[in-house]
């Protein structure tokens, strides 16, 4: 990652804004909530020095504060409910004084500049649509994951938030993951790839047919045409738009696979040279590969379209899958993605590319 | 896999019927056709015994044979045309006597008992559908494709025949894959599962919720409700539904994330100890497992529906594969796969169930 602060080495996240308002850290969604989730602000705020605000219970919260000796490092802002991680998009609406909700009402008076949640994906995603907004001309906020291509990840979107899309929703998808790309990966004229079954234009179902034409013809998008399952991985585009079924069937389906190749092999290896190979296994390398390749360390999904970012932790979030994710979030919000958002938006009902 | 001929031991495909006709390969379909093919074709007479004819343009095919002193072991059925890999549904109206047509036209004769091609998938679904016809109450032929789970395979489909579904074909989806698990996998009352993006019923698109509900009243199924992307390798099901878009996507993020993951590896290995790991990653349990994991290996894809057998082997067979692929040919036809699904089919507009 490019730093603009190499004096300060890796204390910052990279960014050209002065520092932002803290993240709004929902300490009460997740497997692992609240303790996992504390001690993830915890090493966010000491080793990477973002400025954190927990919103929760507040006893359990300082409590777990105590542990660390943070109590005053990480303010607690008060949250009488907690959205149990079973629940969906309308407890979000019982629910208005959720740990998600109060995170996101932080965001919306600007006294936090991201959410970051753990919690339930549905009720996030019903929780920020109706505290947030969409932002001005959004049809639908979509959810985008960084798959972990090289020497940049890849940016897939819709991961899940709407099941059901119209093709047009698919261009803004394209608009919402190049601001993403450009914003946060730092890469100019992200190239977008639509995912479908055959790379000829023709291919694909009804849905993809008509949202190849809309790409093709979309002002401000560098539309590379379409992509397939196996180019998830390839890195061939920056950005990979595709309705939020699909999308969720292909990145569980690459987070099942990618486990399910590390576990045949650790088992081969474990039977054939226990002794001598187990212990290798063990090596650092291989742990950093295993880990750029596990969800949990990407850093998060991304609920892009509303009026502030929100960054969704996996569920089963540690400490470390927590504080990578506030990170992201800072990156989000210095970087200003949500106005980059609001800039293509604007211009692709506009003739000329944005470039 | 249980056989019931232990003292053949390999040499014959597992069956409990007399050896049945041969079996029609398209030895021009392929990104190595026709020799390896034709070296695939005499793999599978010498070392498997199934009995097999070759169809295509009779000189360079004899000139094959000849390699392998095989000219009198292997007849020849004479094709003037063929496909090529880039042909699609289209060509195969315009090619009566492509050699992929030819071999549907033997099955359909009772000269062959099943058809593999490694041609294009979209020449062969739409050849097989116009020569061998959908079998009575079938409403459309789907691709099965058998995942590389332990202890028994999983079967996916539809693969990719049908991008556009409807709910009700789903539930043929769903027997079509029962019929295979019983008759080749040797599996009683397989366990069907939905492909969606939770587990609760009502998760997913519209598409799905219906399958949901038509699946689960449906007699002589043993639906075991939703499953998610990650469960495509976990085999908590022996058969996985879905339509052909999502489930083309699904395959090729598999084999893709597959390939991925054991690049990676090696790369790091190689990286970190060249000398002592690159050599093990070249043993032969690693090979084993790598090969397992790779889609040529695993037989092939399966026409389902149709009134004859047709394999689909990968575009890139080589003669390994195209073995493979005859022998799940010749069980799939030796079982009875085609009978087996009309039973179904028969018995699934009644009330009670199959068993």
């Amino acid at each position: 990652m490019r730093t603009n602060h190499p004096a300060r080495g890796d204390r910052l996240p990279d960014t050209d804004a002065p520092v932002a308002a803290p993240i709004a850290l929902d300490a009460m969604g997740g497997d692992h909530a609240p303790t996992e989730i504390v001690a993830g602000a915890v090493q966010a705020v000491r080793e990477q020095g973002i400025p954190i605000v927990l919103v929760g219970a507040p006893r359990p919260l300082q409590e777990a504060l105590s542990l660390h000796d943070a109590i005053n490092e990480i303010p607690v802002v008060k949250a009488e409910e907690t959205l149990a991680m079973d629940e969906g998009a309308l407890a979000s609406l019982r629910r208005p004084r959720s740990s998600i909700a109060v995170a996101c009402h932080l965001v919306r008076r600007g006294d936090a500049s991201a959410v970051v949640s753990a919690g339930s994906t549905a009720g996030i995603v019903a929780t920020g649509k109706l505290r947030l907004r969409s932002q001005p001309g959004v049809l639908r906020p979509a959810i985008a994951v960084a798959l972990p291509t090289r020497p940049n990840p890849t940016i897939l979107l819709d991961a899940g938030a709407n099941a059901e899309v119209k093709p047009e929703m698919m261009v803004q998808f394209a608009h919402l993951g190049t601001a993403y790309a450009e914003t946060v990966l730092g890469i100019t004229e992200p190239k977008t790839g639509l995912l479908t079954i055959g790379s000829e234009p023709e291919k694909g179902n009804k849905l993809v047919k008509r949202a190849h034409e809309l790409l093709s013809a979309a002002p401000g998008l560098n539309f590379a045409g379409n992509v397939e399952g196996h180019d998830l991985l390839t890195g061939v585009v920056n950005v990979i738009v595709t309705d939020g079924f699909t999308g969720n069937v292909a990145l569980k389906t690459m987070e099942g696979s990618v486990r399910y190749a590390f576990s045949e092999l650790r088992e081969t290896i474990q039977e054939s040279r226990a002794a001598r190979l187990g212990s290798l296994l063990q090596k650092k390398r291989l742990k950093d590969l295993y880990q750029r390749l596990d969800p949990e360390v990407h850093g998060g999904a991304v609920l892009l379209g509303l009026n502030g970012t929100v960054v969704i932790a996996h569920g089963a979030s540690q400490a470390k899958g927590v504080s990578a994710a506030c990170a992201l979030a800072a990156r989000l919000a210095q970087q200003g993605v949500v106005t980059r958002i609001g800039e293509r938006l604007a211009a692709s009902h506009r003739p000329h590319r944005l470039w």
